[in-house]
């Protein structure tokens, strides 16, 4: 009697433990072409972003990017700068390139800088303020946000907004 | 008699009020950066395209542009082409361009047509189907839709879904 | 005695598979850099498509991506054709992006095709043979490996050792 | 004397012969496709830089390219930055293209400096450190390594660990 319901827990155990391998496998590698951030978290990004962004009475490109660095989603506020849709998805980018807030970068391509025109790499990048990497709560870079509209430090805080969003 | 005609003239001021509130509403939102479809349109596009892909069991990249053709919003369902990213925006941006679903430019542009290779100009177009402009209700193109990520013949569908959201 | 037993089990169990989880969501998250296919496997696929190359007594370049179609592995052949380091890089890179062997894509892609001049986007894809998706043994797409420098035959047979090597 | 006069002749001869080898196995390299550095040593190159990453507990992203400055070797280690495989590459590239340690060619470009902006040239420079040409034993320019994914410090002496596994 021991033994059978023993058996019977474990082999239960087993079976959901193989269940649970293949739920996490598939939700991890993101049936085969998002990979990290999915949809879902994404849009919680932008719509959190976006609120700030209206709270504080401005006007905002949002784009967040997945771990192999690739477009996941998307939205230009009404009345937001056009040259900022660019800007806003190189952020991303390059924050994900990266792994780091665009400005820390930055910070460190000036002239004189030990990474001086780092910019010129990977087709165009964008070190000031307004990309941040997203962490998932194991502190693995699942993608990045990028904000571009006004001044740089509004950028960054709608953007920390969207990756707050996602914790 | 007076009541009559007072009200005529009210009713005529009723109208060239809203007639000027019209223009300055296509004027104003024309001044700040968004022409023509604004973000709550582009996001009902986009769900209603999301929604119609789902019901086909199928993933795909959708993007909406503004009557300037510049990227409005944009969502990749998950575990949809990553190479369809690129394809999405410019068939949307295509359908844009030239007012007309891509595949009609598709058929002017092969070896022999009258617009062969026309794909080389504006950094790259996309020409078969999936893109499709996005018309008001007084006709005026407002942007376009772009959607790849399975056969163009779903693409479109998938597109249509999208366009008839917004009328 | 019962319980404790089982206790101990479930408990012990329980650890296996939270010890189990970590280790699977870092192997497939890949330590925050590289999605897909890690650098050890990368390089087996090159070890054996270089091999399958020599048999033949050709000369190749040969180059795999992650899922995330960025850059893992690449090797050049003495001798081969120093035209091919791009095309093999965006033979893996197509592959990648719409998961399927390049040559399918080409298959669509002539003059007539439903995805005529589909090359034009994401700055240059390679549609004829010799660029393969590479999955694990779920099935799931973890990368892509592009060959080039012979005949387009001679690349698939390259391209497809290095994909067996990686099963 | 005979003996030691013969044994004098066979080994110039011997030398010679060796000298002869040398430069036909050089100009054979040449003649088809890949010049300078070869496949092995290119590889030797990036596992002893890789050795030196580890060692340092750091992660890489490295390239070789031949005295053509085109691509013979790359790795990225699992989670190098990705944003550091444009850059690796176009150090080793930039490396072979002026002949000297990028950021020699660095302290030139910086604002008011005689090369200022050289890195919008080629297509992109990287001029800071990372980039190290490789030489044969006779001090000719063979090829170069690049080095991303740490402080330029640190990249520069993964590179130069690349560089002595040449010699």
């Amino acid at each position: 009697m021991i033994n059978r319901s023993t058996g019977k827990l474990s082999k239960t155990l087993a079976r959901l433990f193989f269940i649970s391998l293949m739920c996490l496998s598939s939700s991890l590698v993101f049936a085969e072409g998002s990979v990290g951030i999915d949809l879902v978290q994404a849009e919680r990004a932008l719509k959190f972003a976006e609120k700030e962004a209206s709270k504080m009475n401005t006007k905002m490109n949002i784009a967040v990017v997945d771990a192999g660095a690739n477009l996941v989603a998307f939205i230009r506020m009404d009345g937001a700068f056009i040259g900022s849709i660019d800007i806003a998805i190189k952020k991303a980018k390059t924050a994900r390139l990266f792994d780091m807030p665009t400005d820390e970068l930055g910070a460190l391509s000036q002239p004189g800088g030990d990474l001086y025109n780092i910019e010129l790499s990977n087709e165009g990048l964008i070190t000031f303020a307004g990309g941040l990497p997203i962490h998932n709560s194991a502190g693995e870079v699942i993608g990045a946000i990028g904000v571009s509209g006004d001044t740089v430090e509004n950028d960054k805080i709608v953007a920390q907004a969207g990756v707050d969003a996602v914790k």
